[in-house]
């Protein structure tokens, strides 16, 4: 087992890369500028779990990652410490009955390790935060995907969308997680794609019905609420590559960015 | 729970999206050509699980996917039915002893359900295989986290590498992933990052002394062999920002398809 201790066992605190790109434009906008440099923005990112069936859509997180990573944030990625609704066998797309998993645990895959108690975010130490989908914001995070409108969202999620949203500061979702937005925050302009399925391309239209339901606006495209600096786009839930997916993560991205003004 | 059924159950076969860009390249190079379009490159992807500490390394298989649908390639993802060697708590970096899951099964949730068991990959199907990293390169795939140059391959990976190699077909690999190709195709030229640590930014270093114990050549950068048609990138072995990595990982992508000659 010798290999083991020494190609993993103390590498593991060490060798956490930094998921976030500040230093990298810190000393990009220096060269560039030859300026004091500007702090990057920071940015709070909510997972759900690993995993799109049960909780975040990997995709989507990574996507977000990379963009946040080019445009210079500083990144800390929060999860809550809770049990997931269930656990989905992702090659059946059934409940794994025998299995239970944590929220918290299974998003550190995608954080590779560094994660923190969703309990433990406050908006102050932020400029903005970002949601990505994936089911386990309508199964974890918030009761949408068994309740629909009536749904209950997680009280720690709904503490920090109240304290984003009443600083001022950006909030970013996309995919499913806009109904997190929608049910916390009055009135809110939001999308997740197309109202109709138009022969397949946005196979989760039913779920605009349930937005409005909510009393929030749904809009049918990539969406900026200016006035609650709200921004949304819909990710996965329309049938496109996934280079176009990331293209658009990347746009939503860079509108959050520039909502912190850093 | 007819909100479960009418946004999850019914939708999981119809609602998995193209993790491949064949559709958009073929009709954006009929736009530019105006002559017959031209297939994609057929690419099968090879992971490991999900999650960096023992499966796949989650953000590499996301930049490989989003290049080759970029890159217009027709993906097909596989992996081994096999028990992961341990499943790690990612948020403690340790063994969680009670828990065992399956690579096939874990891998999927990258793959968004759509994934195939290794033993049906067969190379004359495909135009070049891709292995991200992940410790799952090292632990589920090979025995190499626990006996180093004395490890052994897992026979399915063994025969593809083989398969590809004899074909001539390119074979791409990142972060740990190259031990694979040092161990089954012999003098292969690889890279996982420097030999030396350099104070932390190269914090696997001692793998390439393991790689050259291999008999296979280390190189020092991301490294085409243009004899044996194996391309590989140090991605995570360097401590440097995601978009890096995501980036180093588009110009090995770029280099594998321009090698099938698609």
């Amino acid at each position: 087992m010798a290999a083991v201790r020494a190609l993993v066992a103390p590498r593991l605190a060490s060798a956490l890369p930094p998921l976030s790109g500040r230093h990298h434009a810190l000393s990009q906008r220096a060269a560039l500028h030859s300026s004091a440099p500007r702090p990057g923005a920071r940015v709070a990112l909510v997972l759900s779990g690993c995993g799109v069936y049960d909780g975040t859509e990997i995709h989507e997180a990574s996507a977000i990652l990379v963009h946040l990573s080019r445009g210079g944030a500083e990144v800390q990625i929060f999860a809550p410490d809770v049990p997931q609704m269930h656990v989905i066998d992702h090659t059946k797309g059934q409940p794994s009955e025998s299995e239970s998993r944590n929220v918290l645990a299974e998003s550190a895959r995608i954080a590779r390790g560094k994660i923190t108690n969703l309990a433990q975010l406050n908006a102050a130490n932020h400029d903005a935060a970002i949601f990505p989908g994936g089911f386990g914001a309508a199964k974890n995070l918030s009761t949408f995907a068994v309740d629909g409108k009536d749904c209950k969202v997680n009280k720690e999620v709904e503490r920090v969308l109240k304290e984003f949203h009443g600083a001022r500061k950006p909030i970013g979702l996309c995919c499913i997680a806009p109904v997190l937005a929608a049910k916390v925050i009055k009135g809110v302009e939001v999308t997740v794609g197309h109202e109709q399925e138009e022969g397949g391309k946005w196979p989760y239209a039913g779920t605009a019905e349930a937005i409005k339901a909510l009393g929030a606006k749904h809009c049918v495209k990539a969406h900026v609420d200016q006035k609650n600096k709200v921004v949304t786009t819909p990710a996965f839930m329309c049938e496109t590559a996934l280079h176009h997916v990331h293209d658009g993560i990347g746009a939503m991205v860079k509108k959050v960015l520039e909502l912190t003004g850093k």
